[in-house]
């Protein structure tokens, strides 16, 4: 059975690049962040701004990010970034997010996040939410 | 009469810097931003995420701003950035930022805002209100 | 004579957006840097990372910046960003960015950047170079 | 023996902050970053952009980074980040971060950098090199 991916090709910027003329390391986080985002969009159906709304959550906190740096990338190469849940459980999942250059590993990334909703005893707290079965199966379609 | 000043002095980061080894121009709005909420709560004494609550506004949206890039700014550079409101109008006012490195101006900014609430009308838009006059004496105290 | 136009359209990222839920004003400022370097790989057929070698200059250096917010842009907007070189000087242009969601203008910007070169007297500064004919001639290809 | 700890304290700022009112996570890998800098030049006296002339180095690249997200810090919060290198190996160390909001641990990070030199072979390329002693002692002071 495999996971549902989802690919975005795009090139590095300028403003992406250090002194070293490569990317700092935190801007690989915002790229796969937005790749959780456009992942859940594809597999759902649902833009970002209306994921919470259409779901009935406050949102999908991240609780852990971890990323290896095997290869370096610079101004104006152009990378594939390759991203999809690779383990769900009962309120949290793990997104894996590859990134490529000319079909090489650069960068490998995970991010834990949870399916929260508002805390029921404290509504200004977020709380762990049993995730649907019916939006797992939109990540396992095959 | 002087206007209410804001000085902080603070070092260059690898971060802030692009291939270039200077201080990447998107980075001097962030210093500039940082600089306008510390100076409001040194004037008014009130901390910035309580500025909306205490002053019963939506907060300061920025409705232009700029800056003239004179010398680059590098790595590890400690520099100085001075704040003042040098403007105040009906419901709007011009924030100047001087950033001087080693005492040589490197950098002008200058951010126009609004003293913005909801618009009566429509609560979901924002709306420029009257400045109050105590607001503006905070920042000529001399 | 029409200016020669890069247009790019893209959506807004929850990185982008600040507490207010709208894009904070330092990241059009990268959306316009990046913008310019594809206007002038566009028109020039250069890539970006190749350019400073290409026509033997050391970069091209930003001057002024400004930016006027006329609507906020939001997580989820998709927005398009025009970009053109409004007036060429001896050895400086301005590049001027208008950003649009649905139609309808949100913010407009201006870059003054310089064609430099190494200062021949002093190799570790920049110096304004001539802005070569062939060079202004692709940006006014009508 | 206690190692050698870098402390830090600063407020977080509107730029760093997301639609939910928190720091989004990419600007803690900033924050680790200006750290690591910052633990360097405390321990070895030596100012960060003259580091890697100081040592014939070409570098600390990161090879590994993650981070743990325990509470949020939100807009206007006073924080403590203490970092610290854990683990040297022969050319790889591990820097600890731990930030805090009123003494509560809020976000962990670990980084792993590797003390890199010119490949001999390649100096295009860059390769781990041994630690010297002497570094190492400094981060033992006790």
């Amino acid at each position: 059975m495999a996971n549902f991916l989802y690919r975005r090709q795009f090139t590095i910027q300028w403003a992406h690049c250090d002194p070293a003329g490569i990317v700092f390391n935190s801007r690989f986080f915002e790229f796969f962040d937005w790749s959780t985002w456009s992942l859940f969009e594809a597999a759902l159906g649902v833009r970002p701004p209306d994921l919470a709304g259409v779901f009935g959550i406050a949102g999908l906190p991240l609780v852990d990010a971890s990323a290896r740096f095997i290869a370096p990338a610079r101004f104006g190469d152009v990378v594939e970034l390759v991203s999809q849940v690779i383990a769900f459980r009962r309120s949290s999942f793990d997104v894996e997010h590859k990134l490529t250059i000319g079909g090489e590993l650069a960068v490998e990334g995970l991010e834990t996040r949870v399916w929260a909703g508002r805390d029921p005893a404290n509504p200004s707290q977020i709380k762990g939410q049993p995730i649907p079965p019916e939006v797992i199966a939109r990540f396992r379609p095959l």
